[in-house]
């Protein structure tokens, strides 16, 4: 039985019951627009703990001006059919009055983590995202919180705040879920016309070209980033963001591969901003 | 008994016993340089909570450059002392390194109530309270935290946030502690020499007045802003910071005082700062 709760104070009972019960409490924070991506969050959290809760909340903090909050697709009925197939046992789908009443004014921020990457092209989103993880979080109390690889960056914030503000619980990050050509999923994938669809495939393509240029030895991050934005500029469409490859631990470059690094791309088509990343362990 | 803890495990291990023994946790978060103000804070987490724990941390983030950190006094076995013969249960007093490791990058930021008072005088200083404070609830999660009255726009700050990351625990607020002659308890006051002490109480004597002003059906703050300035800048010693009468809600300015009101003093006796508030029932 999945419950659909809408108010913070039916959150804590419901936990409350399930901890009572002494059961492990998974948290899966959404945006809705569920895909599979999401279901394999809900499915590890199944599998770690014994009372999964799936948070559905488009986030208005996290968006910036211009940016796509209000045309963000909303499909809370076959959000709740997922979550009710895939076991979870109850549905946090607040208001945004609830989650931000009128007087609001605290914010977290994730400094250094927060200010590359995606950062300078989306100003105040990770912020945004902290505060909201924060405050769902602090509602929820889980024991695991599950996140997706494909945003890494903001993955790598939430772990780095948990860790800052002592938070007690455990981050959890899962493998990018990706269609048979490689593009990864994303709730914004919806907005690619056929042609862009198509061609978008190059942020994949382009990310397994430097893994294997890595694998046969080359360690020059310059190079690996050249070869990413040549890729990317030269698809029909295709306007790039940023190709990086940094380290995965602090999110700084690095003269010479070394360690977890991750290679990321962001690129635009029209007027859907993709991204995608590899992970890649090096030695020397 | 009292314990002495350094780390957060020891933390974490001796609050989950006594959660295990159904005690409902108290947190007394200090700078150390315990005063009867501390005192009373601990009394009153004695009579509402099972397991009282004080914590004495001089935060190095709610300094700012050429603030007193260095000079801030240390007591730590006078003030365990205290804390034995008042009964705390659990005494954490961490190393810097523990609070803030060399990769610690996250802060709590409670605009407005932030920028106002005492925040253009600190920069910086509401942001590295706020932080830390966030942390020893996550790592003590107390059903109640104390705070005094005297520093009542970081109490204001602190219910602030506690709201807004909507963690699960109450913020008491309890009266400010004073000598016989007025002058507010804090650490800060053994800085002052015998004739900066005598007129300090220029801070107590201008709120009474302020305080009696209303009584007689004052209700322009811009008046007894003046009267405020007028008393302290004509004090021997003293230089004035800020004397203000602001909304205690929401810290704002107000046309005509109604509801609750605050009025608030900080001022200089050569590099000590001092500060004092009364907070006032205003009707029509």
């Amino acid at each position: 039985m999945t419950a659909l709760v809408s108010t913070i104070a039916e959150v804590q009972q419901a936990v409350g019951r399930a901890r009572d019960r002494n059961l492990k409490v998974g948290l899966v924070p959404t945006m809705g627009a569920l895909h599979a991506g999401h279901v394999s969050l809900i499915r590890a959290a199944r599998a770690e703990t014994g009372f999964v809760v799936v948070s559905i909340f488009v986030n208005p903090t996290q968006f910036g001006p211009g940016e796509d909050f209000s045309r963000y697709p909303r499909t809370l009925e076959v959000d709740l059919d997922i979550c009710r197939r895939e076991g979870v046992d109850l549905v946090f789908a607040p208001a945004a009055e609830t989650v931000y009443p009128a007087d609001f004014h605290t914010y977290v921020e994730v400094h250094e983590l927060q200010d590359v990457l995606c950062g300078p092209s989306r100003p105040g989103h990770f912020r945004g995202v902290a505060t909201v993880v924060c405050k769902l979080f602090n509602i929820v109390q889980p024991a695991v919180a599950y996140f997706g690889q494909k945003d890494f960056q903001q993955a790598r914030i939430i772990q780095q705040l948990v860790g800052d503000l002592n938070l007690p619980l455990e981050v959890r990050i899962c493998p990018t879920i990706r269609e048979a050509d490689g593009l990864a999923l994303s709730s914004r994938n919806r907005y690619l016309n056929g042609e862009q669809r198509s061609h978008a495939t190059v942020l994949y393509r382009s990310l397994q070209e430097v893994k294997a240029a890595v694998e046969k030895g080359e360690r020059d991050p310059v190079a690996l980033q050249r070869h990413l934005a040549e890729r990317i500029t030269a698809t029909p469409g295709a306007i790039l963001d940023y190709a990086e490859v940094r380290s995965a631990e602090t999110l700084r470059t690095q003269p010479r591969l070394q360690g977890d690094v991750l290679v990321a791309v962001a690129v635009k088509f029209g007027g859907t901003r993709l991204i995608d990343n590899v992970l890649l362990q090096v030695g020397d």
